[in-house]
């Protein structure tokens, strides 16, 4: 075993943090004051400066435009990029686009590549992804009631979503439908490319979460499909395989996620603890002198030490033994992690006292746009009993 | 022993109980996409149709025009219409106005009261509370910055605040400011009434909170009071008594936010199982059907049973032994109800799944807006030291 | 609503009190090095001065030789009495002969009473309850293996019974066995009173129960009947009403466990604040200076006044409404105190340090005794899931 | 980053999990009802076995007899060997033999060598270390009370020591004792070699330990030195440096503590899940079906996977860049470890209900003795503040 981090990679880390404590973190207290559109321009300009260092799409593909990283390396630059919102903008790594592009290289024809993936590394455009159903589970494929109906060249689709991410601005959907009901329930779905000015993709409101309904990439879209009409030859994969390619995903994204609230987590223990050092309690005394917020920040610290190596182990089984064989360790990670940054927020925001609920601060906006992150993908529990079923059928 | 409530009171609880339901509830949705100033108008109708039923102010004594009620049933009354945030509104029992009008009934000089007292209970202007300060710990009288001082018949004050909550658009504060600061520590700061229009009182913004910088009594302002001069007329109650003023309000005041806690509990559990009983998770499955659900709703409810009967006790041993000798039952309370609340409502959210990120349910209003409930007043931490050193003196 | 105790009450329990700190807790030392064989004699000499001082058997009728309390009063008697375990024993009240008691009180024919109840009330002899199976779930009435069988006069009794507590020393068992396998579900079983010295009451072991397998009261057999006769007129009440009187047993035996939970729980954090004071950790400085144990200390006392608040109102609720309209704030308690005092106990511990895993204190027998209280009676689990269906049977 | 273990090392892992399966855990039973005296002549054969084996004493070094392992292969012996409380015995790992031969070996002459530590190597002597005192904390060197006074060519030894593992039996203690009491508070202890049959070694009791007064290597000893007198070249490594020998050994031995509780937390989840797929709770349904049961399989094991992961990298650290770099990682494990076990063996005993609470099965002893693993070496809140203190300079 060897916990090394090769010099080269590090080198790299250390550049990509400088660039966000110098360029990127400067720009949050706008971004939470104004939104994203408040600051479009800049982050515009700091995304030209990436690419001009080289440092852009750190986890796409050299051949579409992005550094090639191996997934081990990826989930670092995450722990780094990923401090700030804005990060992975600026890096070009952002959900749902990381994901798409990843289906998109793997699956995608010559042409979907060369009209799609390309402009989407390139950050050109952007893109979601449109599964979740309104009153039915994600988290269960049989559950699903939007229909892609072959008629002609075409799939005509009808279907009620939600939680498609970030579709206020989208060049295109890749939705989640139906093709194959009569098939067995793994084999029903088909993903299929869909242009978001695609007649019948109805956008009716940009959901309202946490307070905002936002702007572009930051939205949470309920889309109606209307008859919407879309070639046949937007299906992307093989038809019926919709859930194995979402499976596919769901390794390398669960490590990127994780280590994201990894980067989160960890600045908000550094904002703890600068807190604690400077928040006078009474003359002579600071918070950092009280043993409960001791006890926070050392729980903090190895909670968060136990999260970066689950993930970083689970990205070497993914890298080393595939995706199959490392289920279980993809799935620990899910409900390990995101507790972790929850508690972390949590605690930090009690630190700040009346400070940790303004938007002065990053934490408030942690505080609610991380709480999603013991819900989708799945919610804990579900993760928990699929963990306990893996186990447990070794003891049937 | 006898837990019994009296059919007058429960007579009483019902109607408003059904007022809350059928009246107030069905505003919530549109107050949490547009805010309050959507509704202004709507609200004004409900206040005069509650102050035609008679049942306007509960908690404010009779002879300023409130219904008198004594402490336990006031805290019932909270436990029913606080259960939507415009419930308090509505029945004339919102803070910071709630505790002002405490005090004001106490110490206010004739003219005060009819200056300020009366519009206030009667709903037509409303008011703030001044006391926290920007970098220092609210808790800890010690340390305040902001003083007045004498000049001629005026106090001229200078000073930073923030977290005067509802100070935009209120008629005047009720300034905690230094007069005295030879004095002994807890006998240097006196409360002043600051009309919001005096020259030198100067909003200097509505400080974002939780997302929102919010209008009206939903706002928390930083104010900088700057040569502000107000006649010492305005002084509230002794001079140097401001933080046994402001201790004297604690215990009541403490009730009716716990109390409120609980109305807010017992709410998102009713949401939870509402929809645990309506979520298909497969086939013939419903969420209420899962184990891990099972255990949240008892435990929820359990938790909940908890709290109301220590906030009920404490009310209990503030009528008959005082606040003074019901310090640790009302310190209990503090943490013990705010956490409780905290988990229900994030369990709740849990449930819900995506919709609990969402503002289609006023849960995600309360995970944002209730976090401040184990910060202000003093953090859990704080209230817990305090309570062990009551306990503790009687080992020493 | 009034929490006020009468002022005999308060007398008659302060008496106790005085009795159980000067004439019991003293012989704790020697009980726990020793076993209770180690003070059998002085034991019995205690309860002769309780009996002469008329407290003997607070919670049993008058007419059998008890003090005929009401059930508020006698959960009260056992917070006092309970916070020694031999205090229970002193005081007349030792599960399960109480348990036993409250049945044969209601239930038993003349003789039955004569023969049985007299001398257990007058403590005589002891008794024991046999009604867990080996490898069978108790909380599920379905699932009883042990028989009895009518056979001209008498019933024929085969089965396998453990952690029939106390029947080390016992006259008798009340024994629940399946008579009427063809009936429904929970009218199979009945209640038999089976003297120990039938032959085919085999006490095949006392099981040895964290690390000691114990004398007298304090054992836990595993009982094989086989082939063990006993006269019919030993039934005890219906036929087929085992479970029903079981239930009717459950509510006031679980008042009473609780209350015996809350006595443990606030010694033990009466022995924690005591520490607390005295241990140093640095020159000048004790635990009771660290804020972590201050806030120990602060959320015990509150979850211990919780507990203790819903403990009495569930006994009202009995009292006022009856064991069946008060099944859902009978089974809040059990979860909810047993884990309040484990908590209370495992810190109470911590505050110890190694002394806490010594048997110089009590600490370390209850944190292994009492972890039987999250078990017995049915887990923690299966009350959740009980409290849960009643719940939700409002929302189905 | 690699998470491989060689093929080599595995192999010998698997060959010694065979032995501890077949040959060692059969004896726990007699071991749990018995004591150790019960199975000490088998375990001498086990002994004698393991050497044949060639596996005997793993974590010594190769020149003493030992297998001359590298930390991090030693650690994850541990993981295989210390599923049973008989496994470090059988394969000469006890503690405190162990972190006393680890001293030893680095710190003792060469005659100390050949009188104390070879026989140590070979399981044919025992020994004991003595180091806490009655009512000081451990922790705070500055607090030792035990004086060894320079008599000629002897040390005079006065003091009270408890929780000397292990005295009764033992050849000879090392002794910690204050020899230098005007220098600075790190460097006034020595460590001594003090044969057990020394006059005024006088060992007072085997404290009662959790209802165990115990027998050999199983004891907790109270020992009073009374004018015990030994030589000089007694002396364990320099003057003045016990403090500082004491802090080299705390490193290696706390990856092994923390690997040990690792491998009691995997054999308690692997009881759990038996257990659950096993225990009927109702016709044709077990506890394994149950969501609860599910999610602490879930959790108990995503736990543990956390846990070993940063005990293998405190190691890799401690071999990588030494101890002192190491301290915070050292820390860490200590308090994140030992909750990890203890929580999962209190579900472990919740799914075994009654049978958890019996000595049935092993679970009961954990419950009872690991509870130990959360205050010695120092409490975790003390490594808490100790972390964050390392933290927070960095802050400062």
């Amino acid at each position: 075993m060897d916990f090394t981090v090769s010099e080269k990679t590090q080198t790299m880390l250390d550049l990509m943090n400088e660039f966000i404590e110098k360029e990127v973190i400067p720009l949050e207290q706008q971004f939470l004051l104004q939104g994203s559109e408040g600051i479009d321009k800049k982050l515009f300009e700091k995304q030209q400066k990436v690419k001009e260092m080289e440092l852009w799409a750190p986890l796409h593909p050299k051949d579409v435009g992005g550094m090639g990283l191996q997934l081990m390396e990826s989930a670092l630059v995450f722990e780094v990029i990923a401090k700030t919102p804005l990060g992975l903008t600026v890096f070009g790594c952002q959900a749902p686009d990381a994901g798409n592009i990843e289906i998109l290289h793997e699956y995608a024809t010559p042409e979907q590549k060369e009209e799609f993936l390309l402009p989407l590394v390139a950050g050109k455009i952007r893109s979601c992804f449109s599964m979740t159903e309104v009153d039915l589970p994600g988290s269960n494929p049989v559950m699903m009631d939007t229909m892609a109906v072959k008629d002609g060249d075409d799939y005509v689709i009808n279907g009620h979503k939600w939680f498609t991410s970030g579709a206020d601005g989208s060049a295109f959907a890749i939705l989640m439908a139906v093709t194959n009901p009569e098939a067995e329930p793994h084999k029903r779905a088909s993903m299929i490319i869909v242009p978001t000015n695609t007649p019948g993709f109805n956008l009716v409101r940009n959901v309202s979460v946490m307070g905002h309904s936002g702007k572009g990439f930051g939205t949470h879209a309920e889309i109606l499909y209307q008859n919407c009409r879309v070639p046949r030859k937007n299906l992307l994969g093989p038809e019926g395989h919709g859930f194995i390619l979402a499976q596919k995903r769901l390794g390398p994204g669960r490590i990127h996620h994780c280590m994201r609230f990894i980067a989160i987590s960890k600045r908000a223990l550094d904002m703890m603890c600068k807190r604690a050092v400077q928040r006078p309690i009474a003359p002579g005394q600071v918070l950092a002198d009280k043993q409960i917020i001791q006890g926070w920040i050392a729980e903090c610290a190895a909670d968060i030490h136990a999260a970066k190596l689950m993930v970083l182990h689970a990205a070497w089984m993914i890298q080393n033994v595939g995706v199959k064989n490392a289920r279980k360790e993809i799935a620990y990670i899910k409900y390990f992690v995101a507790n972790v940054m929850m508690k972390v927020i949590d605690r930090a925001i009690q630190v700040h006292g009346a400070l940790g609920m303004t938007d002065d601060t990053i934490l408030s906006y942690w505080y609610r746009h991380e709480r999603a992150s013991r819900i989708f993908d799945g919610p804990d529990e579900a993760h928990k009993s699929a963990v306990s079923r893996q186990i447990l059928k070794n003891y049937r």
